[in-house]
């Protein structure tokens, strides 16, 4: 009986966001390692399986494949409390997890792959990202100033989606300590899905 | 009794496909045109209902309120034929409309915005959107090759989001004519949309 796959790399947060959710609804998978960056994603095997070239990819039971970190998710988590059963707050839901993927992540997990695994500083690029990466944390820092979680009181696949690459923010440099509501979700998210604390 | 309101601009595919969606449920709507060129966006009364400062926006009928073009979609289509029931169908539709917010719609849409708007062209951005565009365009003919929707033999909420901006190729200087998979799928989805062709 064959179980689910996800090819991911542990140093992508988009990568870790399925792993996580699998290990929160205690879904048995094995977890293939693929570098994101010395062309692992690139391989003629890989990209039979994945024309995209990139990861995380889910291998289904049945050997069918899904790619898309939050598309990922949203199969894995469905019919969990991870997914909020009252409409609005589902549809809010699906609010940050389309902003996660279109204003966040191509900002703050940007610049952090620049800085961490490039070495990329200061150049027109970096201070663009900056001043975009800042705006992003302060308007997150406000959203979840009096709630615990982004879609209410519970956590759901927003806040993993968003806390993927929030924590490791200062890794692109990022200044976390200015957003006080922020680090405090963090934490929380971070416990919840048992997670050594980033800060 | 108050009814949905979208505030959109007719010039963006990202807020037609909200319209598209109200309109072929037959739910009741009031459109409120708003410029994404002229600061209606940015005005006081208007980052009001939506700090982010964007369309398309819809005000529900208790007030509440929604951004993110796919996520408005997935509200209004909850429960009807837009979304698969089946699973594997349903999870392919999430990767879809989150692949358009990542990969397709910064390239698709963004060229065509500094072409048709701006009159940029032929800079070094614009090779690499021209590029990059090419690639995404070519995929989606592959991929469109031997079915007549994205997720299978039905329209879904994923043709929705990627036909609004896929058919308007040509006016970001891209060659749609190269693609006939993909202008046959166009054709296909502004017929059941009730849209004139625009080929």
């Amino acid at each position: 009986m064959s179980r689910l796959t996800i090819y991911g790399a542990a140093s992508s947060g988009n990568c870790l966001k399925t792993k996580w959710v699998a290990e929160r609804l205690h879904i048995a998978f094995d977890w293939v390692e693929t570098s994101v960056v010395d062309g692992a994603t690139r391989t003629p095997e890989f990209l039979k399986l994945n024309p995209w070239g990139q990861v995380p990819l889910a291998v289904l039971p049945d050997g069918r494949t899904l790619s898309q970190s939050n598309a990922i998710m949203l199969h894995l988590a469905e019919g969990s409390d991870l997914i909020p059963a009252e409409a609005y707050q589902r549809a809010k839901m699906f609010e940050w997890l389309f902003w996660e993927q279109y204003s966040h992540e191509p900002v703050i997990a940007v610049r952090r792959f620049r800085v961490k695994f490039r070495n990329v500083r200061d150049d027109e690029t970096d201070r663009t990202l900056a001043a975009k990466g800042d705006a992003v944390l302060a308007r997150m820092n406000e959203a979840i100033a009096a709630q615990a979680y982004f879609t209410g009181d519970a956590l759901t696949l927003a806040d993993i989606a968003l806390v993927a690459y929030t924590r490791w923010a200062e890794e692109g440099a990022y200044d976390l300590a200015a957003h006080e509501h922020l680090t405090t979700w963090i934490a929380r998210a971070e416990r919840d899905l048992g997670l050594p604390p980033t800060r």
